[in-house]
């Protein structure tokens, strides 16, 4: 019997964790290995030069270290710059977030018109517009940099948050307005906004679908695994869970569990170089 | 006639030009080299060792090619954990920030107890509290992580950003109260913090002062360039300012000129590896 695939999942810090929470919930019996390059975040204020060697080293590390056969690119700026260089670096399978984003967005939205929440490389990057009007979909992206720090705050009920979301939407909501759309649908473009949902849900005018990347990557991943693994017979072991992170140890065994729902454990720190 | 003397300024980002602004300032004809190590910032989620390796090579950079003969860290995360590496790495005079705002702030204050805030790293590194302490001065120190996200953002005359600073400064208060402090200054322990001098003004309690120690840093240099150039009846030339990125001109060239006061001109890009 084969043993289970091994599924690295990669991300700049540790909001990847709520993709690798969703993994973890549609494939139970998955050996995940979760690494964090926590010492060369935030991927969003570098150049798509340094963010594709970074994701690249990263990449590597889980494939030829840690034996993962399949890889998903937890993090939105990574897919959005970075996901060819990360295929061309490894020779496994590479799911990123966006077009699976893009494709459950598609499935949720009637007028074909959605919004779209993100860090400032990932909308500078217009890779949510691009798979979305590949989907047959108009996006409008907006850059929402205040709503990291107020996860990473653990503001993620608090009066400033809701009221910085008020702000935020207010002006995406104008702009399509002014725009002729008629968005039925809101796409959260970061992994660290599922921590926001509640508060999103409260601020997203009537009727409007919320639609998180991660909860659609895994289901890409079912499907690729469905393909390959799950219908050839194979039983899976006993869930495996392994996180490295290159800096930041306890900043990440700290906040880590909000964003897995779990404890994490122990995070074991690996030097990438630079 | 020997030249006016270059002075490096360093910084992870490019809050330090608060700093440079100073400087510029009290030096009019200094002639000044400045650095943001963008490619690498935050060193604040960092740990020491590599805050202290990615500090010395930047600082290295401003001596070996940028001639500075004397370096101004304009960056508290590398003053708290990294003066000694860099020290250690160049052999012109190296100035802090902290030292200098310690020593301002004890001629600020009557009570001799005072409050810091500052990001996450400087807090933890109780830089602070230990050079306020060989000032003979009590200090209560408090991390404020969304402050520097919220002058990125522009926020700096913003509702959201005075309720932010009601909380953290509430907080701080009221745990300054439990331990039966009387504090009567409050140290800006993040270059980028000067820009909410407005706001934080109107948010402290009447009669505390404001200690910036970008201009504690610029007056201690003063002395430094006093006893060793500007005694010996050296002219000084017209001003000069080169300022050099490890990554992300764009946003340099978009956001510096609002903590420099004026235009940052062009900036280049520099390659210091990893």
């Amino acid at each position: 019997m084969k043993d289970s695939p091994t599924i690295g999942v990669f991300d700049s810090g540790f909001g990847g964790l709520t993709v690798l929470r969703a993994l973890m919930q549609q494939i139970p019996q998955g050996r995940f290995a979760f690494l964090g390059d926590t010492a060369r975040l935030p991927y969003g204020s570098k150049s798509r030069r340094t963010i594709a060697r970074y994701a690249a080293e990263s990449a590597q590390f889980l494939v030829r270290e840690q034996g993962a056969e399949y890889l998903v690119i937890a993090c939105n700026t990574a897919s959005a710059l970075a996901l060819d260089a990360i295929q061309d670096a490894v020779a496994v399978p590479v799911l990123g977030v966006i077009e699976p984003g893009a494709a459950a967005a598609r499935h949720a939205s009637e007028s074909s018109d959605v919004l779209v929440i993100a860090t400032d490389a990932t909308v500078q990057s217009h890779a949510y517009a691009t798979a979305c009007r590949a989907q047959g979909l108009r996006a409008l992206e907006k850059a929402c940099p205040l709503l990291v720090p107020l996860v990473e705050e653990g503001w993620t009920d608090h009066p400033v948050t809701a009221e910085v979301i008020r702000v935020y939407l207010g002006e995406l909501l104008s702009q399509a307005s002014a725009e002729q759309m008629e968005p039925d649908a809101l796409v959260l473009g970061c992994t660290h906004y599922p921590l926001l949902r509640p508060l999103l849900e409260k601020a997203v005018p009537a009727g409007m679908r919320i639609i998180d990347s991660a909860g659609a990557v895994a289901d890409a991943l079912v499907k690729e695994l469905g393909a390959s693994e799950m219908q050839s017979g194979t039983q899976f072991d006993a869930p495996e869970l392994r996180c490295f992170a290159t800096d930041s140890i306890e900043k990440f065994e700290r906040l880590g569990s909000r964003f897995l729902g779990r404890p994490v454990g122990h995070v074991e720190l690996v030097d990438l170089g630079g």
